[in-house]
């Protein structure tokens, strides 16, 4: 049986801050930013969405252009680190939106939100997969929504983004078959975490270089559990995959994390010392590096000159770089990152015209705390169809830019208006203010009629 | 194959409040929280546990008492509504104590966070049979954890409880195989819920009579589900079950629940006339039904009268009462009292030398937000053996009382010492103040030398 992904919709919010606009302001280096991180724009959530409206509009538009009643839907599970809820899932708020536009009832639908940083989207896809295969015609989506929102004037607010992507698990998929082989590797680290504080913040605390090398870690000890797992021949994995799909906190994370994985990879397959000779690369004697690696200065700068070696850049090219083309328009997804990345390599792909039909995709999905998971997907026939349908690039070119003072506005919540309404989207109606009410979040869909007004979705059963 | 339950450990706090030093408290009538409701201690968590030290505690006993290494664990999957961070899993906290007291290493272990209110950690169960079926051999952790935890002098408080459930998932099972066959039912409401405020708290927002009645309907809706996919001809779906294990807020929440469904089910198998005719009961003319079945006041008269039938009560006796014990000592465990049910009902027929194998027990599972899960058990040969070692009863009679001021300080936070600290005991160290450390949580085992001192696990890899 082949079990896998068949198809995919992303929603992004309609408003991006200009990555030129942020640097300007913190007096950041643009260049520092948009060739060295690869970063263009930032996606920013307006008033009225948070991580259930995207959740919603991606699973609408991924049921609507298949022609899916909720009836045929047996899961959504939903991944995100921006849960609106500590107890209610925050999937049910999407599945109650869906619900209003799509009639029909997800009554026997199963929904959760599982939670680890980044990952918890490829968590619920694996295991959406394992309970797909259990029964022929069952189908589940999968959603990956987040907002990746950083203080302002900290060091990652320039990463920042916001979206969601939402995923069709089925049988005889039609884009990428994925078989149930996941390599892992976790250890509890404190890298990037959420911690309960008194007063409430969606803000991370982070160590921005010891996640990388948290992140760099997993993945090394995942590749190898996935080669175990696999039974891969080639002595280098990479050269299995046709494409490599990363988790990517940046554009250009998955290209700066893989080069010294590269150096082993080539030394395995035997071509590293050509390489290096070619280059007039000289690797540091091991006599000389005395600190840890991930430390040492001497080889901290051999791995630099590796990654801008001609045949790095030239495994980036083929690999690596249309997965990144999204992340630069829209920054950081959270979970919805590495979803993005291989939306966006499809909708590359297909415009590039590729042959990828039979072909590998090799996956590197990484969670903060934390957590790699190595996996891999083989492209389907059906791929170029389902993905020129994606419209992924088009739709990114159709958002508004705002300027900086609307960002700041934004980030602190001082505005009560959406600066875009548009008609139909889903909206945060209002929030219960007391009683059995405090905090309880009603949605609805905007009705523009002079002025922009949010249609409740109607309550579910009597209060008592 | 047959894959399910091989064997269970719980971890109950040591302090617990007597249920008469919170009704004189309160000024509330004993008899009506003692008899009415079915509870007699609340378990309270000691100024140094939480949600990840219990998970730790429950992990590690299934361990230990099993042989296993950390090694042999392919995942382990936390149920949680009490969990300590937004994006990093209580799970990895747990984890990294089980380490620092069994050794080895659960670097390839998956672990994750699933939330849905009370049914998140059976979620967590249904995932983990899928996957360990994949592969023979496979074993997988579950375990549920948390702090039912109310305002003080809320309609809540007496309902509170503390605990963790750890679960051994396994093929050829000793307890219970677990057929992978779930009824689900779903619905976006709010009828208990944490949402994000301002203020953090972990108390709830809910509203009891209302979630009561969700509670009903989606069971209903669950067993109705449960029936068409199990193919089940029993015209009473709980004539096929010894037993009945339901998620218990309150220990007599699954007898007062049910009884509405009784009489459907003898209605169907052709024996309610005759109940009603030697009780004198008179079925409600429908004509006079002029509210929904569940605000009728004749209805609902009707209904007290049928669940104080013999019949009734011998059905409960039979099926339900077993499970009961434990939750009348400990409280709502919220994720965990499903499984505390269980384990609770497995120890009674222990004691009680009850011939089980082979028989099926039915699982009435709830999360407020609001879904249910309906699905069964066949009870294996070993049960026996397995679960004259869980020691249940012993551990809950070798607790401490403690006073209501006590009580009152731990819910308030004011005590900053463990009230009972005992040697090796998993116990919070400290948390993170500033910097990239800020709200960090850091663990470790109690080592008492004259006082009380945590011993911190180590960090797992070097800080930048």
């Amino acid at each position: 049986m082949r079990i896998g992904i068949d198809d995919m919709a992303c929603y992004v919010p309609s408003l991006y801050l200009d990555i030129r606009q942020l640097a300007e302001a913190r007096g950041i280096a643009y260049e520092k930013l948009a060739h060295g991180l690869g970063l263009l724009k930032m996606a920013i959530t307006d008033a009225h969405e948070d991580a259930a409206t995207m959740a919603a509009e991606a699973i609408a538009e991924l049921m609507t252009k298949n022609n899916l009643r909720p009836e045929q839907i047996g899961r959504i599970y939903l991944g995100t680190e921006s849960a609106l809820d500590a107890a209610k899932p925050t999937a049910t708020y999407a599945v109650e939106m869906v619900q209003q536009r799509l009639g029909g009832s997800f009554r026997r639908c199963d929904v959760v939100d599982m939670t680890f940083a980044c990952i918890g989207a490829t968590d619920a896809m694996e295991n959406c997969l394992d309970w797909v295969a259990g029964h022929e015609g069952r189908m589940a989506i999968v959603v990956a929504s987040d907002v990746a929102k950083y203080e302002l004037e900290s060091t990652g607010e320039y990463t920042q983004g916001a979206g969601a992507v939402a995923v069709l698990i089925k049988w005889n998929p039609r884009l990428l078959e994925i078989p149930r082989q996941f390599g892992v590797a976790m250890d509890s680290v404190h890298d990037f975490y959420k911690p309960r504080r008194e007063q409430f913040t969606e803000t991370p605390v982070f160590d921005g270089p010891f996640s990388n090398q948290c992140y760099q870690n997993r993945m090394t000890e995942a590749l190898q559990h996935f080669r175990e797992l696999s039974g891969a021949e080639e002595p280098a994995l990479s050269d299995r995959w046709a494409r490599m799909i990363f988790h990517l906190p940046y554009a250009f994370h998955g290209k700066r994390i893989y080069v010294e994985e590269f150096i082993s990879e080539r030394k395995q397959a035997g071509d590293w010392a050509a390489i290096c000779e070619s280059n007039g690369l000289e690797e540091p004697h091991s006599a000389i590096l005395t600190e840890p690696l991930a430390f040492d200065k001497n080889w901290q700068a051999f791995v630099k000159a590796a990654g801008k070696t001609p045949e790095y850049k030239q495994f980036v090219k083929q690999k690596l770089e249309k997965a990144q083309r999204a992340s630069s328009d829209v920054g950081n997804l959270y979970t919805a990152s590495i979803f993005m990345a291989l939306m966006s390599t499809f909708a590359s792909d297909f415009n590039e015209n590729s042959q990828l039909t039979g072909k590998r995709f090799g996956f590197v999905a990484y969670g903060s705390g934390s957590k790699s998971k190595v996996f891999e997907g083989i492209v389907q026939e059906g791929w170029a169809e389902v993905a020129g349908h994606f419209r992924l690039f088009e739709k990114l070119s159709e958002r508004r830019a705002i300027d900086y003072g609307t960002y700041e506005k934004l980030h602190r919540y001082e505005l009560s208006q959406p600066v875009f309404p548009q008609e139909g989207r889903f909206a945060l109606h209002s929030v219960g203010e007391d009683g059995v009410t405090l905090g309880a979040r009603y949605y609805g869909q905007f009705h523009l009629n002079g002025r922009a007004v949010v249609q409740r979705t109607q309550p579910a059963e009597l209060v008592s």
